[in-house]
């Protein structure tokens, strides 16, 4: 049995380590930059844990939830519920509290919609989170509209973000990228947890990227049941975007309306829907992006004669290897083709923020 | 004692009414329009009464607490939790669920802030919701706006409401008005709740208001005790407003920047700051309009010699004749002075769509 020993030795070392971790959470904590106006909690520490805390005098159990996994808090003497998760990876996650069987947002968070709801969200720290911080620099607007749509009788909304200078620069016209959210996101999603237009303040003001017009609507226009894509039907949406969408922007900004500057770019079922219209209308858009949302292949754009970029990437610990093979392949292909992998970060916003921030600087 | 009898027989049929009534819900309860998308509760009754649904297995109580008067909720066998409340006046209401004494958001219904934190919202269906429906009319635009101040080393946020035509019409110049939302509100009140741009695009489209643009910001630049309103000092929000977002407005929008064209209106506490700076700057706006938000005086704007039109108005359940009294005195004194009164409402944002209607259709 000798030889085991040093096996068994690590396994020793590591149990120990993990009870010693467990039971010294570093008490850095500090409150989450998603909250609510002057509420203290959620917090965050360097390890990246969430600690929650909510008065709730009768209840006989409460739990913070981060995407399903539940973590129990405990009561004070005063009826306050104080408790902590394990520590959680950078960036942007969807949370809710349990309160004794009732699964409802935390009141000291603001709310986004994710996970087919208006509901909490936390913001734990990330080294580069200065790509998408509020700073001192030229801010472009987001406009809010409403367009006609006649294929769904109805007034769609989009969001418009026009970059520094638009509104003084009167007689320039701009490029424009289409934005997609992803499954049971909506038409908020990018520009509130993705920060889209902080970004590309940020850029802008830093010369890296070129101003240039994002549109960001609502993807969702036919019902789609979680894992039913493979049946999906592209075509409502293709029609909302394509035909109705895209000629009101035209009609209702400075945009330079040709295909050479025209980009589309989804993340998750926004990247599926991306890849789906750029194949069946190969005269639209010329940047094709998919974040954490399939690949393309050398024969699907072989015929696509204004093409001049496809950008995929994905999250470590999603399968960065489908995202760096069909790059190499393309590129093989004689296709200008950049992958971009997210360092520590899963299927998550951090991971499209920080795809979005690659792609800008590559466009037009 | 025969002479009382007809009064006791009163007070009797009173109270047989009041049991009748509260054991006689008209079951026609509908979704309410502002819940989350696919929710089928909260849910209101052509009373006017709220009934709310919630799953808690575990739960020992839950509330519906509409302005702080709560009403029980009953289990049945599966754990869900359905009760109602009165009938509430008609418009839009904030209110809370309390689930064993934790105070939190509906998951059913969207959020607004307001009561100083992101929380759900109901609508009671209206006789004249039609002025704020969503109809396929041109719909302007909103846009969310960074404006740099140096006065509180910040970039405040503001919302800018831009007419229909804005966008193709891009020589035209227009009025702006600015509009404030009340205490323990924010910026989105008036776009959100207030549902200002669909007020203005409803009206533009029947010809009854001219095009204008709306300038929404955050008025609670220093602290506001509540209750604290006699200490307050207007200068910090005076400052952002005049000194640094009106010039941004005017550089990055096509305003007709001067006095004639430029209006100040606030509900509540946003009135009680439109009513101080105007007071203390008669150089920058033509048109006040206070609602819900006290009174000017004859005295006060006699030396006003650019202004145009005093409008006050409030809900029928606050004092009514507080605002007849001060509008009959502007009147007497020669002021252009117009009051309105809101039938059945309160202190509360239906009251100030309303006053919105009307105002926008005397503006400039």
């Amino acid at each position: 049995m000798k030889k085991f020993y040093p096996l068994a030795l690590l396994f020793l070392m590591v149990s120990v380590f993990t009870v010693i971790a467990q039971n010294n959470i570093v008490e850095d904590f500090k409150p989450s930059s998603v909250n609510q106006p002057g509420r203290q909690y959620p917090q965050v520490n360097s390890e990246g844990r969430v600690r929650a805390q909510i008065l709730a005098l009768d209840a006989k159990y409460v739990q913070l939830d981060i995407g399903g996994k539940k973590y129990d808090l405990v009561k004070d003497s005063t009826g306050v519920w104080t408790g902590e998760s394990t520590p959680q990876d950078v960036g942007f996650h969807y949370y809710q509290l349990n309160i004794d069987g009732a699964s409802v947002p935390d009141p000291g968070s603001l709310v986004f919609f994710g996970a087919c709801r208006w509901g909490s969200g936390i913001e734990v720290p990330s080294a580069d989170q200065d790509i998408f911080a509020m700073k001192d620099v030229p801010h472009g607007h987001i406009q809010e509209i409403y367009f006609p749509s006649k294929s769904t009788n109805s007034s769609p909304r989009a969001f418009v973000y026009t970059p520094p200078g638009y509104n003084q620069e009167t007689a320039k016209r701009y490029p424009v990228l289409y934005l997609q959210h992803g499954y049971c996101e909506n038409e908020t999603s990018w520009p509130e947890q993705g920060r889209a237009n902080l970004i590309m303040d940020n850029l802008i003001a830093e010369g890296k990227a070129k101003p240039f017009i994002i549109v960001m609507t609502y993807g969702m226009t036919n019902e789609i049941k979680f894992g039913g894509l493979r049946n999906f039907d592209i075509k409502p949406f293709q029609t909302v975007l394509v035909d109705e969408l895209i000629p009101y922007v035209d009609a209702n900004f400075r945009t330079i309306a040709n295909q050479e500057n025209r980009a589309m770019t989804g993340l998750s079922m926004g990247g599926f829907e991306t890849r789906l219209i750029t194949l069946n209308r190969p005269d639209v858009f010329s940047y094709y992006g998919l974040f954490s949302g399939g690949v393309y292949t050398p024969e699907e754009i072989k015929a696509h004669s204004k093409l001049k970029l496809i950008f995929e990437s994905c999250g470590s610990k999603e399968r960065p290897d489908g995202v760096r093979n069909s790059v190499e392949a393309l590129k093989a292909a004689g296709v200008n083709a950049v992958s971009f992998i997210s360092e520590g970060t899963a299927h998550e916003f951090h991971t499209w923020r920080r795809s979005l921030h690659q792609l800008a600087q590559l466009l037009f």
